[in-house]
């Protein structure tokens, strides 16, 4: 059947791609839009392309990095606006029993009783982007394998911490196009933020997970925040006597809204997409990776499932691990459906096979050749032990005493080493993290439960062939499924790694201590290092050669596309990025059409009085009331709620500023609907679209509903009565 | 919140409803469709309306009544064309282990080999319909109460005893407007049923359940059989020597299939509305009647579902009653939904009010005025115990021990009367049904799970307020939970109703035996008849008197209407209807639209290769090549498979042809969608949709998937290769 579909819809989505992709796929590096400034006008943006090249001035210098997501200045005084969703921790923070500002939202209506976030936020604005290709591969030249791949992290450690001396800034190498270009990302660090205004949870979250990745959407998903720095004009902890931060530029909101077909633009901070991998790769994760990880996380969430049927207090312990494997499932299983809906895989592989017959044409095929076919082995080879890495990933995550053993042995190998020089994740600076982890142990474990799950795993592990398997396990778990029964029953009998005390003595005890600790599970862990770390290595190698043989692939696949008359952007890297393409309805199935824009009504129609659809009683009256002045749709009459465009998004882009033709603010970036959750692989165009707040709705919001008219002025777009 | 969306929609209802009704509502007696001739025509009629005028001519009289749905002639020769689940009795009867047709599907490529029904299958061709209300009513006039109903009642069989003196003749009584007029329906019986050709369950049926009222929608939903009557053209029996029967008109179908907009017309027997009710039965059904009954219906269904979880062999012998429980409640929670949306007790209070207030200033108000107030009162007499009759009513429908010693107390009354005098559905005739509901009972019965489902209704009961209470049940169940509780303990414990053979002989024994039986429960039910008796009593009282006073209403609104230029059809009664309209999308939800027409790549969408979206092969096959001919749309390309149109239908309407402007045949109704539920009592032109199979899908399947060559030529519509 699959097939059948694939055959039926391949056809389609070449003819699309070829005549659309300009106009609608690309995260472009800022650098990179003069170079597609024609299709960037022709699709309707009225600026000078030239304008947007360079992330470190007006305008994009006004978009920043919230955390893990994206927001952007909107005033001279450092007014920040981003998702409720991203703003959440902030308000979460300043919420008790007294004053609960994620049920009532916030606003403050003076600068003094805007409320600090808590100590751990941090905003940082791109100050510098430099190419330091040569600086990182100077002395990687010559070398493969693992040590092409260290030579690139001295280098890198060493450009960062240059960097990091001046106070106040963070830095970081990251490379584009897989090991072609490096650059140092230099970014200031601001840490004095403060809430300024947040709807209640009911507006900024409405639909929560019932409506996650759906869309028609009804969220008003936006907070205001604002950024201070010492009197100095530098970055500060929190103090009383800190000043708003003027930011280099500042986005100015749009007084109009768009609709259907308008030109829009977004840029933020993407986290990571594999677009450009090769087809060997596409292959891997639609036939066998989403759908193994898929089968292996069922079967774990089965064995949950039915311990928590007889046994309450399981149930509650492991409840936070099921959700988790369960929107595991659920992400994955629609990254496949998506997939397979696009025919990825043939699309992918017929594309690469008529690049290669092409540069067979060409004079740089046998320079280009080679590397490009190495790629090839190099990934059939790390495919040749992908079950057992599959099981051995879930074996240190799926489990709470395992890893903590896992955890401890690793620690203690590294803190043998000089600082530096120990693996990242287990430096000095991540003890603490590794400590609250261990803590947490107590509340998410149940040894029934954990034998169980590895059980599952390690049972799986047994069946492989011998090529896969590891003398170490094997030796430490036995050969069949009763040896391994036995020994679980006999380690978890006797370990005392469940106390709380235990574990975290172990965490700072001498690493020779804890490598011949007379724990048993720390001892079998001992018994499993030699091995787990023989895989780093080999991993790392073959990192190393990937990154040097690579951009040999990337070089092959730029050239190409320039002859099809096309650019290509690097895969997201949560570097800053633009995007274009319009406001767009989404013919989702068959027969089923959903128009881009949601209104006031949809809210009504939704509601049910109970979480997560129960709008509060003043929207509901306001709605009620039909008091929309201006902010209302001039032709429909109806209010604006979110809107969908197909701009080219990925995890990362929450709380991206999404511009008009004219660079004003019209909305809010904050999800994608369901049919692009494959996106990160492939864009298609008749199903990826990105998720918008629409601002006509915050500034309605914020004029009529919970007012702010300080703030609606300071945004320079007052209140109706303040005009 | 209610309230709020209810005072948005209504200005938008009005406006819609006021400029549309005329096109889009309306279940029409055919003998009404002249006088609306030319709304009908400016709809897109080509047809001369004088011809659809009488029921008994082409081509209404092509439309058979098929058990309690329709279908159609569609072949000089008798062929008949319905629902695949209106057949589906028929091809489940001729299906076996060796032969499954419900999975295979059926094909007769000759006459010899068409399949005979099960032997009660019936096909009813209507060849009279006269207008007897003076018949009727000459006896009545000047009775009131049960004297009116019981002289509507005598006049009644006594025509249909004579008209049913002509052998193969169905006849049965029907009032038009609540009272106001009476038909005599007369119908020809044929008994020999074939089937010809039906699709496979996964194509007939394709979404079963999931895809229930749901639109888009991807089924084929239609089977052909065939009608034979004797060698002297007589209904028959099944005798091998029977002939096809020469129906007095059949429908062609058309070559062309309908787009958007493309006028379309229906005829079928719709069951049952209350569109004409009062606005105080409006309120009623709003805010009491489907609520109430939701919420009781819940609690039973929690009941089944605890008993069930410790108790596998519970759950299933309640699994049927749980799951009509389960569609009860969606069903009527979808009602409710419908009618809120709707503002229907507000829309319909608001319209009587106007007809009041207008009937107050004419001449016939002295006249018209008094019966309508008694109306009024009539309805709220019967409210005033409506919390009761609900209560019995589930007593009597969700039990099996206790309904089965209703019945058997009930027959035993009703046998000491002469036959014709005894009450409907306990006369000689009914004996059997009963007897096969007695012998069912011990698949679906747990004494523990019908002690606790009576508790919770009895509970109830015993809280009511005094007037509403019965001093005969107060008596056999005590007054307080506690009593209740031992009492029924004691009788199931002593009870031998448990036994099959028990409940039949009790069925045949002397009335006096069972009246004065010594088995605890026919004994408890023996105390409460006397009140059942009385209630039933009172209800025809009631009933009388609204069949001499709801004329006067009616009356009220046909004239109030004609001002209005509006026609008024009597609500549905089974009786053969006519309704037009234009083939229609659908704006179910703010920025959520449906096309009017689903193509085969909806199928291909919707397969998951498991129940109930498991289409067979051959049909992905064909679709895969898209081997369409010149059934697929000419423009798109795209193979139709489903329609949807404002045509107004409610149940009863399943297989009811579906004509273009040109009378030709173009589709099969066969469900409507979730937003429609509530029509029975409102039409709302926003949300009313019917679903029909595309003519065109079925000819595609018969021509190329499972091919009936043979059959398309009977049809008029030649396969490709044979035209």
């Amino acid at each position: 059947m699959k097939r059948v579909t694939s055959r039926l819809l391949s056809a389609a989505v070449g003819l699309v791609m070829a005549t659309a992709t300009q106009a609608d796929e690309g995260m472009w590096m800022p650098s990179q839009l003069p170079s597609i400034g024609k299709p960037l006008l022709a699709a309707g943006y009225k600026g000078n392309p030239a304008d947007l090249a360079d992330l470190t001035k007006a305008p994009l210098s006004a978009v920043v990095k919230v955390g893990g997501a994206t927001g952007a200045f909107v005033s001279n005084d450092g007014l920040v606006l981003t998702n409720h969703h991203v703003a959440f921790g902030i308000i979460q923070y300043n919420s008790n029993a007294q004053r609960d500002l994620i049920q009532d939202g916030f606003v403050s209506h003076q600068r003094g009783k805007e409320l600090p976030a808590n100590p751990d936020s941090r905003l940082r604005v791109t100050t510098g982007f430099d190419k330091v290709t040569e600086r990182i591969l100077g002395a990687a030249h010559g070398k493969t394998g693992r040590a092409y791949f260290d030579a690139i992290d001295v280098a890198s450690k060493a450009l960062v911490a240059e960097c990091e001396r001046e106070p106040g800034m963070r830095c970081s190498v990251v490379n584009m196009f897989y090991g072609r270009d490096f650059y140092l990302v230099t970014q200031l660090e601001l840490r004095d933020v403060r809430l300024v205004y947040a709807p209640p949870r009911a507006i900024g979250n409405y639909g929560d997970e019932v409506d996650n990745f759906v869309w028609p959407r009804h969220a008003g998903d936006f907070t205001v925040l604002r950024a201070y720095v010492g009197p100095d004009g530098k970055p500060a902890d929190f103090a009383k006597e800190n000043v708003p931060y003027h930011p280099p530029a500042y986005l100015k909101i749009a007084r109009e809204g768009v609709r259907e077909g308008d030109f829009v633009m977004l840029a933020g901070y993407p986290g990571i997409t594999y677009r450009h991998r090769t087809a060997a790769e596409f292959a891997d994760q639609v036939e066998w990776r989403l759908p193994t990880t898929v089968q292996v996380m069922q079967q774990l969430q089965q064995v949950i499932e039915e311990a928590g049927r007889d046994d309450r207090q399981a149930a509650i312990r492991y409840a936070s691990q099921l959700q988790s494997l369960k929107n595991g499932i659920k992400r994955f299983s629609g990254e496949l459906e998506g997939l397979k809906r696009s025919d990825a895989v043939a699309t992918r592989r017929k594309d690469e096979d008529a690049m290669l017959a092409w540069l067979g044409g060409q004079s740089s095929a046998a320079v280009l050749r080679p590397p490009i076919d190495q790629v090839s082995q190099l990934i059939a080879a790390g495919n040749a032990t992908r079950e057992r890495d599959l099981l051995l990933g879930l074996l240190q995550t799926q489990t709470q005493l395992m890893r903590s053993a896992l955890i401890l042995q690793r620690f203690a190998y590294e803190r043998g080493k000089p600082d530096p020089q120990r693996e990242s994740g287990y430096q000095r600076r991540d003890e603490d993290l590794a400590a609250g982890m261990l803590r947490q142990v107590q509340r998410r474990y149940d040894p029934a439960v954990e034998k169980q799950l590895l059980a599952t795993l390690l049972t799986r592990y047994q069946q492989l062939p011998d090529a896969q398997r590891l003398p170490e396990f094997d030796d430490a778990f036995g050969r069949t499924p009763a040896e391994l029964t036995a020994r679980l029953d006999r380690v978890y009998a006797s370990t005392r790694l469940g106390e709380e005390a235990q574990r975290l003595s172990w965490l700072t005890a001498e690493p020779a201590a804890v490598e011949h600790a007379d724990d048993a599970l720390l001892a079998l862990v001992a018994r499993l290092q030699p091995a787990l770390l023989r895989i780093d290595d080999e991993r790392k190698a073959r990192e190393g050669d990937l990154l040097r043989l690579r951009p040999a692939y990337m070089e092959t696949l730029i050239t190409y596309r320039e002859k099809q008359g096309r650019a290509v952007y690097p895969d997201a890297n949560s570097t800053l990025r633009v995007s274009y393409g319009k406001v767009s309805p989404l013919k989702a199935r068959d027969a089923v059409s959903y128009d881009p824009v949601t209104t006031t009504a949809g809210i009504v129609e939704k509601n049910t009085g109970v979480v997560p659809f129960d709008a509060p009683r003043p929207l509901l009256d306001a709605i009620a009331r039909s008091d929309y002045g201006d902010y209302a749709d001039a032709k429909s009459g109806a209010m604006p709620v979110d809107f969908l465009s197909n701009l080219d998004t990925t995890g990362g882009n929450s709380g991206s500023p999404v511009l008009n033709a004219r660079g004003e603010l019209v909305g809010l970036n904050f999800d994608s609907n369901w049919e692009a959750v494959s996106a990160s692989w492939m864009f298609d165009p008749r199903y990826k679209r990105a998720i918008h707040v629409d601002l006509r709705y915050m500034r309605w919001l914020m004029d009529k509903v919970y007012p702010a008219p300080e703030l609606l002025k300071e945004l320079g777009v007052p209140a109706s009565e303040h005009r």
